[in-house]
């Protein structure tokens, strides 16, 4: 079947819809699935439509941006298997699971390769013939190490372009400027408790404070630290019985699931990225 | 704000949005959000809008008749607080939730009655002025109770037009002359099990099975019992520890939330009906 | 059925479980459930132990307290209906949960009456025949009003024992005097967020952070405000496309819901508390 | 730390855990954590004991023996990684769930060998160094196939016994013999829905339906297919967007997560098997 996703974004005024579908419909297109959602804060516009049919990418866009206002934002694209980069550092949770759920075709993804500032991680990766890049970060100020994995990304970008990063508990912050190479393209999971803790041994923290349950937020990495829009946020509930390694255990597990469920939403096109926040449909 | 809601379903073809949000768009209207959704089995077009602006519903509906197939279902409506009703028997844990929720404001409707075949409730009912019907079906057939209850849905009618019946426990089966007068208008709400139990005792059921989850299922009804399309369903944990009673409690508490989360929906007119499933924007 | 409750907290050591399961053999008395665990950070012991027969409770108090370590702390009560107390404002959601599940005998409770510093909740209140008590703060301090509050408690006392204060949005903060006065018998509700919010307009906060879940917590009040321990907590998912508004009537349900839960809890004599966490059997 | 778990089943009679304590007390042993439940329709008594300190198992036991009832049943363990044994035919989502868990450490359990009915997950289990037994049924009726898998577990438990044998998605009814033969030592995920369906296709019944919750049950083997003690339920939310196949794979997400949460415990020794049902402490 002959897919495409389009992605408006814009300015809300009277007619966009009709504007768009008219577009859609002179082409010869059908459509499969369509949601649209007026931010009324920002007096913004967003719409994701599915369309079936014989897609000329450049023609429709062009006519989409002579029809619509001046910051309209278009994104039309085929349907295709995303490609992925993962960053880990050690801890093997997330990775194993995007790996394996990867090896049962349960990702609608390509994982192109693995990056990591520690090698621990090589042989887990090597038992599903992808690339792993150890780019160590020993000795380095963050911006040389930085350069580094640049370098390393342009040679996987020769081989396949990059859709996506995937932060699964990589341990180093990224400088604003890696982050605005590939802005709104870097997806990280973030442990997250009820109060929330910040700081080292969050797990410990909320052993401490007796929480109930404890969760974790998928979202995208901006400039702010943990501050980006967020996608997708679970729980899990816990008790006194808890130890801090149960509580992290259970931990883990949220995190990964979480990460699972942000990343199919991304990898099908149906997150807009509005400011500070997501609108998914 | 003057806000319609427009419920299009049509056999599908190319070009429906355009040709819908054309007109809208030519009576100046605005659309504020948008679901679309084509059912790939039946070849079948759903599609609810939400509109502000002037609108014309008689003469939009006629432009909308004429541009869409012949088999095209319209409704266009007015957003504002329904007219329900409730039937209920004994049991008090649904009917005493929908009940407070209105006192307090978070039921998007209007409670005009309630009827019930038994007088039980009628103190509780009674402290939320709300007029409380006692029609008893004692030595009476089906069909006799049903003819009174009808005649006393006319007198509540006379003052307002009822948009929804709710079965909050009614433990009467309706006959299929009844559902048919009021299709598509009316919402039970079921416990259900994992596996489900039918019959007598079904908590004493799911005990003895030793379930570990026990649900809820709110449908619409149809002439077939229990089989109507479902709305909204939930689960709740519950363990060994659990007595039957216990577990009564636990069905009811989840059967009132989930009667209260399919409620919302169909007050909101976000709920297609689809043969015997839902499609629920 | 003759039930009792034993609850007892002390420091660990080997056989404590034996020594106290011995004196309530030795009293022919049968247990019907036993759960034990130890605090291994504080090495501190806690048991809670249901019992059927003939409990004379003075003599197995002081033989368990001649049996066990310095500083234990026991509590046998026979398993009665609790007394509580609700403290409101002017939100009507949680108190109208309590009273509806009050009168639908679904809430192992008596509600011996309301104390508001608002007179708005009064009629509601009054449906179920329930004492309101009207305690004005207008024009007083914070020291000044709870003199009328407790002055208000006393009266309640001398025709029931107060178990439990419940705070059902009860939007003054008690003076540390004042819940030494109730150590341990007050519960609070308190909406709480992934990532929490402080301060004013909490659910315009979450709005636009973007969250995707909103939470609450309920806990009991200790000195320092919001800091007591937690007894229950869960959350609710949301999206974009919640106004805050929206978001408001979400927190309020699951506010509710968790007020109940932890409610329950309470009243089955099922928690300990255990410096600033809870242990929950 | 030197941890044993004691599991004590028997006809309830006064006095019970006060005899089972006082035989730990007296061999210096200390209790860390204590769970009784009694059953009172079948009047069954049921404690789980976690004990530290230097254990005479055989002279623990049979003093246990001696004070117990007749046909107590007693079983007291150290605390050790469990072996067991992964059933397999062709689908890979939940074995490959417990191989990563594995690998990451995250499954108190040691992998000892795969045996499948199919090749085709031999390369998936290579990848973890974990033996594969490939068993094909061509050819064969059950009874035959049967023996050559016990004929497998023989030669893989001279190595190891086997704890727990867990059918990950095995595609086989077991012969009675044969489940006799690991009495409540075998461990199944079934999908389940709301309400169940048999038979072929439970998927696309379930599409069919329009249910909105799916769900998994794990549970032990016994002599009647699907009717073993539940060990652990739950489900996820699907909406009418969900094709057939997002249905498949949420079930598949939701089969693997309730298998994984049921392994764990019956990998701590927290289930007691109850005639039909399991007691889960």
């Amino acid at each position: 079947m002959n897919q495409h996703i389009l992605l408006v974004e814009s300015d809300d005024q009277k007619g966009l819809v009709y504007k768009i579908t008219k577009i859609l419909f002179e082409a010869g297109l059908n459509i499969e699935k369509n949601s649209e959602f007026v931010d009324r804060v920002h007096n913004r516009f967003y719409m994701r439509t599915e369309v079936t049919g014989t897609v000329d990418v450049t023609e429709i866009t062009s006519a989409l941006t002579k029809a619509l206002p001046k910051n309209t934002q278009i994104q039309l694209t085929h349907r295709r298997t995303k490609n992925i980069v993962l960053f880990a550092t050690t801890e093997s949770h997330c990775i194993g699971d995007l790996l394996i759920r990867h090896d049962s075709d349960d990702l609608s993804a390509e994982i192109v390769g693995v990056i990591s500032n520690h090698a621990s991680l090589e042989s887990l990766v090597a038992k599903f013939n992808i690339p792993f890049h150890y780019v160590s970060d020993t000795g380095m100020d963050r911006k040389k190490h930085e350069e580094l994995i640049l370098k390393t990304l342009s040679k996987i970008y020769t081989k396949s372009p990059i859709d996506l990063i995937v932060l699964t508990k990589y341990m180093r912050v990224l400088t604003p400027d890696f982050v605005r190479q590939y802005k709104n393209k870097i997806v990280n999971i973030h442990h997250s408790f009820l109060p929330a803790f910040v700081g080292a041994s969050p797990y410990k923290q909320a052993f401490e404070r007796g929480v109930k349950i404890i969760g974790a937020t998928a979202h995208f990495v901006t400039e702010s630290l943990d501050e980006g829009p967020i996608i997708y946020q679970d729980v899990v509930h816990v008790t006194h019985d808890y130890t801090p390694s149960d509580m992290k255990r259970a931990g883990q597990n949220i995190e990964k699931s979480v990460l699972a469920n942000a990343l199919q939403l991304a990898l099908e096109d149906r997150i807009f990225i509005a400011g500070n926040k997501t609108v998914i449909f």
